[in-house]
């Protein structure tokens, strides 16, 4: 019989109005009567800082930890050494930065860390196209003005263009920065341009309409958007800093719905981060909004299922995980994604 | 020598920060010293309010009026009355409903009205993806709790779907409306609706993957999201009531980025509207923008663009209008796009 340590936000009264909130601590993405009734243990918890939050009480004997990139418990090197009996961990949505990759690979003989592919990239695509209207078009002061009770058509106007006719460029195409191309074609941008160390192929470049271009600075010289879709890692912690970001073009806009830490160091933001109000000289510019692309309704339902899948193939002893789903396993790399290695 | 009354948009600081924001009565669309060079007159106002505003004041000897959707002179019966010398109505824009089309059709013998077509359908259309993907994906209560210092991912998600998967009907299939539907294509959506009187091709439909429904109910019955892309005229004005709006399916967006009194009667909307402030029980829901979808900066390069060429055609004497660009002319309907007529 197992114990499956389980890390997700707090969602109080939400997810008591709202049962479709899987990711939250109350509903436990489903899983505890489908877990107890095999006879294994769930433990959930939301406190995940500092040394004895229980969080680090409870991993010493889980054989299973599920975390999720909402509300990351941060599986560093030193809680790993601590985890004496741990097997598999697992990221319930996309993104394993929060794991310490390099020591899981020696934690234990090698510990498998396995996240469910695909499950909310088009949630994430949609909030990148989202984000670029918004900013492009002047959204936020334009219905902040409404709330207010004013009505200025000049205020609103002054800072709004379309998206027609504009140069878009994501840094990396893989399964969101692909989908974010193709959600862009119908839009006629100027142009759609990537930069990725593996092209696409010139069939989906034909297809989408879209050019690669060899280095991240000529990227961000042709730009009006750049939208971040590549992974954290060591390659990407703080790429964008200030040498990086006074290459891009005067009065364009960076879309950052991948991690913070490519472009700052705090996420989530503390209440006074100076991007949460950061404004342009006309009062737009912002639309951060909280770690909420990847963990609508719709991709909570199919990351809980994700999870429940590799749950499965570990529980079964039959380890027949989806390949693509595999980030570490047997002690070494499965993906390319967390940086080139050899 | 002719006289020309132009009714715009004040700009203010605004207009001053940004000469390309061409709408306002500050940058008069770029027309006057081209107006005046060839010895013609213009005045222009903001004041069309009342009887004894500016703009009736000045409409009594004017040869042409040009006015825009966004800050509309409306040119009522009893003003076209007053209007002597009126031999053409020109919309620095899309949307001649606020003219009396029936009364101009007898104004002078039958005076001209003429709008520039096609100038800002892309613009509407990224507005309306816009707006779909902040209502669907929850912006604006995601964004609000981010400007006061929070961070509650459980009350950005409760109401955050997905694009993907969902029902979008658009009411009319015109310039505008198709242009969101090839927008949607990507998006993957369960299905693509329209309603309108005049179907699109078999070839179009094809391409687009959408299918037309046959009456407004049978649209309202089925679709997560409703987006109005009809023109205002007596057989829309009002048409959103509360009877067919009860049709609409429950927890569903509707999205009008056409005119105002389509559903409601205020335009613009006073500082007290009901609709500014509209929440729906999670606090989102409301994505509300003063006029502003089809006069970006980019638009409004293109309306001034075809004001003028409008103007030229007039003032040159050959009269060659776009035909796409004629509302009334001679005395009758040169289009079909203000309601059905025979």
């Amino acid at each position: 019989m197992v114990k499956v340590l389980l890390v997700l936000y707090d969602g109080g009264q939400h997810a008591l109005d709202v049962p479709e909130l899987l990711g939250t601590t109350e509903n436990e993405l489903g899983i505890r009567k489908w877990l107890e009734d095999q006879g294994h243990t769930l433990v959930t918890t939301s406190d995940k800082e500092g040394e004895n939050s229980k969080f680090d009480q409870e991993l010493v004997d889980a054989e299973i930890i599920i975390t999720t990139p909402f509300h990351p418990g941060y599986l560093t090197a030193e809680r790993l050494a601590k985890a004496k009996n741990l097997k598999i961990a697992i990221t319930a949505g996309i993104g394993s930065d929060h794991v310490d990759l390099n020591a899981a690979n020696k934690t234990n003989g090698g510990i498998t860390v396995a996240e469910v592919t695909g499950s909310n990239v088009v949630s994430v695509a949609e909030h990148v196209l989202m984000t670029i209207l918004v900013l492009i078009r002047n959204f936020v002061p334009a219905h902040e003005q409404i709330e207010r009770g004013e009505w200025d058509v000049a205020a609103a106007a002054k800072q709004e263009y379309d998206l027609e006719g504009k140069v878009v460029g994501t840094v990396a195409v893989g399964r969101i920065g692909e989908r974010v191309l193709r959600r862009l074609k119908p839009f006629d941008c100027k142009e759609l341009l990537y930069y990725d160390y593996q092209p696409l192929s010139a069939e989906k470049e034909a297809e989408i309409g879209c050019r690669r271009v060899d280095t991240l600075e000529e990227l961000l010289a042709q730009c009006d958007i750049v939208t971040i879709n590549c992974p954290l890692h060591e390659k990407t912690k703080g790429l964008f800093n200030k040498e990086l970001i006074s290459k891009m073009k005067k009065g364009s806009y960076l879309v950052n719905t991948a991690r913070g830490a490519i472009v700052v160091k705090e996420d989530p933001a503390p209440g006074d981060h100076v991007l949460r109000t950061a404004k342009n000289p006309f009062g737009g510019g912002n639309a951060m909004v909280p770690h909420m692309s990847g963990t609508s309704l719709d991709a909570q339902k199919r990351y809980a299922d994700g999870t429940k899948a590799i749950l499965t193939s570990y529980l079964t002893g039959k380890h027949d995980y989806r390949p693509e789903d595999l980030i570490v396993h047997g002690g070494d790399y499965a993906t390319k994604a967390y940086g080139q290695r050899k």
